[in-house]
């Protein structure tokens, strides 16, 4: 069942199980880690037990009063034994902290306080001292996330012909009843008995198992193995189970070390009220998803009563986390662009499918995480043709997932699809992949494929009593067998009284082979026990109570619910994740600092251009504005700089922002283009300079290409 | 108070009470037909008192048994008053049910049907029977929406060089308990006693009202100048002013005529809780600026610490209506965009002001509202170097927000900006204006424009003890005149004593002219009455209590808090007006029926352009898929209809969408590209017609240049 909730909510195990299971502590890495730390812990072991059996002898000896040398000698040895003892130590906790831990940090640090300093990101409410898990994209972040929206629309919705909609956050309860938010987009909760304040349970036990992992260095190699076991399966615990090992392992709440509550659900929606009488519960909506499937009817209909199509929606999304955790990757408030791509569940095949089927790029299949090897590269059309990847239709959003994050920048080595693993699917779910991108945090999940069938129109159409169906007209109709139940009421009616009309329901409700099931038991022993869920019991149906056979009939349609297949995007992950992939340090000309620059491809960098005049004088700064009023005709977003300040200085403050090109007017009549990573100058006249600048900021145009047809420009003292 | 909070409240005046006042039925409007209706009233009360006289006489008649000619007279002049009171009344009905209103019924019902049906936009949730106040775009509607917001981005964002933010809707009560919303961004709600349904106590009020102008001839005109009165002054009523009318009219509740509570405020805005502790309120925004305002600090830094600079968010913004009404226009849900320009107070000019200096359009200033005049043409310069508009940088975003919504396609003659009444301003607002748009419903407020000064900023420096100001430093130290005062605490404390403290900190708080006043005063009468707030008395004060003089000092700098000047569009407003603006009708070719245009322009068309092949044939298939590759190429939003329609049925459904060119393919070397509001067509190769469509959809190209370029096409038969 929680296997179910799990990906029964997307968002939810976007947000919350799945990434955690993928940080370095857990499962995959540490199984590739476990034999050198397992001989270690076992060795350690040893060496302690050989430590005390040491000491026991030379207290016996001393005890005994043996001879000097005799006692020198033993405590020799066991001197020898602690060293050794102590050297496993070391060895242990260099492996334990992860050689690459700290390096990992001490780069997401630098690449934090840039973002933070050129205000790509600014904690919401910072005067008020801020909310946990809110931030604000300040100019350049909201730069740079509109620049990957406006690409995922073309990328997706305009290339692909979706109908993007764009639905209410505030959502009333009903909706989220029937997708299952209201019941189970849930994180269990514990409460400090003392002072009411609140954990993650599955938090505090993954902390505490990690800090013993991590710090106890006199763990035993079983203990350790049971609390490796205990992290991989965390996940999936019940409420009980994660209650049962908190109390076991003793474990109180972080601050004040009173004891905690047993583990309850906590609601993870923002609840509101619609309207003024406080009778209309509403929530802030978890995904966007539900605003296109309540929709499908019409979007059917709009679409010509014609499948596939598929639906788009951007949006914020809102969930609002016990204790957020993970800087920008873990937020109670996000963007979410999300498709729904509805499609015949007897045909999914993809028309465009050839034209991603030759890319390959690192798939991790379930069955490579279960017998514990690590992700390869595979092509997509072998794993699709293999049956690795469920469907055409899924294969193909794969790789347009694949082809949108690389040409975002997303660097193709750290971008990996894994297959979610059969206890991570919903009952009803035909496959799932997440795109899940290697940060400092570990592999982030940030994009989820999935082949959800029938089950959200399903959901919906039983919920509301609208039917969300699309029909396939015959050409011809057909002649179609069907199973017909006839329930004998008289007979029934006499034997089940106030029953009856349960029993009656539940023939009729009977799937085709339980029927003839029942059908061949009452010819051959004339009764058979039949469950009633309603009824809560077995009752026995006799011959003369149900008629069961089959008819032909002619049908001029097929009416049927349709799959969907959903690749949900966490543009905010995407985002951070970016942030990581195109950081990177150089050190300054003069050798005394190291500068900070973002390798942004122009497509999202938020500023496409910087002009400088060389020197703070009229003329150029005339020649300046001319070049920028190009640039706004032009719709290029660009930054005129006017400091004083030497040239050398605003290039390092311009690739912070990771603007791929600047411009400086060091004379009247031609100017410097400079490219951002190679540095590379070339010198052209003030007249082309915009144009230079929106071809080549617009793909038109390599840099390759301007750097072989204009004259180089060799950069003196004064420039950098 | 009220116009202080009705003020204050930006968005809360924009979607409740001024909108209301611009419906036909009151002040202005109302005042110009007041004299015939009035005449009308007068009469119709002379006739009835002549018929009731006449009546009299013909019973005195008839009980005096009078003779049957004399009675047959009386009996005559009676029937031919009756008459004539039928014609008044006949006259008053058509006068009072106003003319224009039918029509403009009709008009918005066919508008509205043809936005439902092409799936514009959908009442959100429907299958679950929606709820009110609460839209979703389809899309048509999506792409419109997306177009006018890049268009915003454009046009303000990239032109003015606007810093860019993103904040989230989730906002801590301290926030918005500084800005005032907590407090009083309310609406005044009654409750039907009974059952407990809540409706807004003007509406009720308002409708009573419309209802007894409109039914009731009977009334006196002194009545209906007075009932005029109340629909003139409702939206400044106090809670107390509508209860004490609600019960004077004795309005019960719509449904059930149960009793009324009396009115009592509500707070619009849709609350929550933050975590899961339900200790930290939170609210959705009511409005983006706050986001901006309480970034100031950073965004001033980022700006390089120069004034003036403009912020800039678009986003969604929430308010719980007590109940909604006015379609669209009235909504739970919406989006924002809005822009907070900081300028130095004493310096408001703006260095692009004369690009807009010459713009002339409908302006409505305080003045010829009062006068009941009505809006004029003004040429924009002319209004500020009068003094109409407070400053160049106010005009400056008056200007451009005049360029926006006609470039958009809103008609310049249904547009005009309407200054606000002394009383509709906050008290510390310079000047403001809202830009107002006519429709169906009247003129509606899309886009308020107000001179805040520096309210927004002190009142988060205040609360949150974070100065938000900027500096200006002086090329020299300024030698600047100070007033020190001085309490003399030993006076004061024989004095006070307990009491002290108080009065010492009311001296040291007097504003300059209250120090130099009480310096006088003092001088001249050796003492004074001081009012101490904080006591809730006047004291009297000594001239041995304080000392008062100028002293002069050398500055560095000025500290103040900027000024700001905000543009905040209601983008779904400016979206309905526009779908109103461009929509029309005209007759189908075999003049059977009226089709449906929406002549958007290119600019903000959901789709640019359709690709038909003219008939179902693999050839001309192929060269449609061949040109809509190059369309997506180019980024161009399209669509093939490749259905055996007939091409005068597709050409109707494409314009029922306004798209603005068709291609439509009849051979395979050529194409015919037609223009939608035109129907003129002409002949392309299909290799160029990719770029002929981009050229002219982007704007790069008008279509008269294509018309005179390219041979023409007549259309036959099979055309249209």
């Amino acid at each position: 069942m929680l296997f179910y909730l799990s990906t029964l909510i997307t968002v939810a195990t976007k947000a919350s199980s799945r990434i955690s299971s993928f940080l370095p502590q857990t499962r995959f890495i540490s199984s590739l880690m476990a034999p050198t730390e397992e001989t270690l812990r076992k060795a350690l072991e040893g060496k302690l037990s050989a430590v005390e059996n040491q000491a026991n002898i030379v207290r016996e000896l001393k005890a005994k009063s043996a001879l000097k040398p005799d006692i020198d000698a033993a405590v020799q040895a066991l001197n020898a034994l602690k060293l050794e003892k102590s050297d496993i130590e070391k060895s242990l906790q260099s492996l334990l902290s992860g050689t690459g831990s700290d390096s990992r940090e001490a780069f997401r640090q630098s690449v934090v306080n840039t973002l933070e300093r050129r205000l790509f990101y600014i904690p919401s409410f910072k005067i008020y001292r801020g909310v946990a898990g809110l931030y604000d994209y300040g100019p350049p972040g909201c730069a740079v996330k509109s620049n990957v929206l406006s690409f995922w629309r073309q990328h997706f919705v305009l290339e692909e012909n979706m109908l993007e909609v764009d639905c209410p956050c505030v959502t009333p309860e009903v909706v989220l009843k029937a997708s299952g938010h209201v019941d189970k987009f849930t994180d269990l909760m514990v409460k400090d008995e003392k002072t009411g304040t609140c954990y993650r349970a599955d938090h505090l036990l993954k902390d505490y198992c990690n800090e013993k992992l991590q710090k106890d260095l006199t763990l035993s190699s079983d203990k350790a193995a049971e609390i490796k076991h205990v992290l991989a399966m965390l996940d999936d615990f019940s409420s009980q189970e994660l209650g049962a090992k908190i109390k076991e392992y003793g474990i109180t709440a972080p601050e004040t070390k009173n004891p905690l509550s047993d583990p309850y659900p906590f609601n993870l929606m923002f609840q509101t009220s619609i309207g003024p009488s406080g009778l209309a519960p509403g929530f802030m909506r978890p995904e966007t998803a539900q605003g296109i499937f309540v929709n499908f009817k019409d979007l059917y209909y709009y679409n010509g009563n014609k499948l596939p199509f598929a639906a788009a929606q951007i949006g914020q999304a809102f969930r609002n986390e016990i204790s957020p955790r993970q800087g920008l990757l873990r937020v109670r408030e996000f963007t979410l662009a999300e498709i729904e791509h509805f499609v015949d569940p007897e045909d999914k095949s993809h028309p465009k499918y050839a034209e991603v089927a030759d890319l390959e790029f690192l798939m991790f299949p379930r069955e490579e995480q279960v017998s514990g090897q690590s992700a390869k590269k595979i092509r997509l059309g072998e794993a699709v043709s293999k049956g690795i990847v469920n469907n055409e239709t899924l294969g193909y959003f794969i790789g347009r997932v694949y082809l949108f994050l690389t040409r975002l920048g997303i660097d193709k080595d750290r971008l990996r699809f894994r297959q979610h693993l059969a206890n991570e699917m919903a009952h009803y779910a035909a496959d799932c992949w997440d795109a899940e991108i290697e940060c400092s945090y570990g592999w982030i999940e940030c994009v989820g494929i999935a082949d959800r069938s029938a089950y959200d129109l399903r959901a919906h159409s039983e919920k509301s009593g609208v039917p969300l169906v699309a029909h396939e007209k015959y050409s011809e109709p057909k002649e179609v067998e069907k199973l017909v139940i006839t329930p004998i009421k008289k007979e029934l009616g006499l034997a089940f009284k106030g029953n009856q009309k349960m029993v009656v329901e539940a023939l009729e409700a009977m799937h085709e082979k339980e029927a003839l099931d029942m059908k061949a038991a009452l010819e051959s022993k004339g009764e058979v026990g039949f469950e009633v869920c309603t009824l809560g019991k077995t009752v026995t149906i006799k011959k003369s109570m149900v008629t069961i056979h089959k008819e032909t009939k002619k049908e001029h349609q097929r009416v049927f619910t349709p799959s969907v297949i959903e690749p949900s995007f966490g543009i905010g992950r995407i985002i951070y994740c970016l942030f990581e992939h195109t950081f990177y340090t150089r050190a300054s000309k003069a050798g005394d600092e190291q500068l900070n620059v973002f390798r942004f491809p122009s497509l999202v960098a938020p500023i496409k251009c910087t002009v400088f005049p060389l020197v703070q004088n009229q003329k150029y700064e005339e020649v300046a504005k001319l070049i920028s009023k190009s640039l706004t005709a032009a719709g290029i977003s660009h930054k005129v700089d006017i400091t004083g300040t030497s040239i050398g200085k605003r290039y390092a403050r311009t690739d912070e922002l990771g603007v791929p090109f600047a411009v400086t007017v060091d004379s009247t009549t031609s100017v410097t283009i400079r490219e951002r990573d190679s540095k590379d100058q070339v010198r052209v006249d003030v007249e082309k300079a915009a144009t230079v600048i929106r071809e080549v900021s617009e793909g038109q145009r390599t840099w390759e290409d301007v750097w072989s047809t204009f004259p180089h420009h060799s950069s003196t003292a004064t420039d950098e």
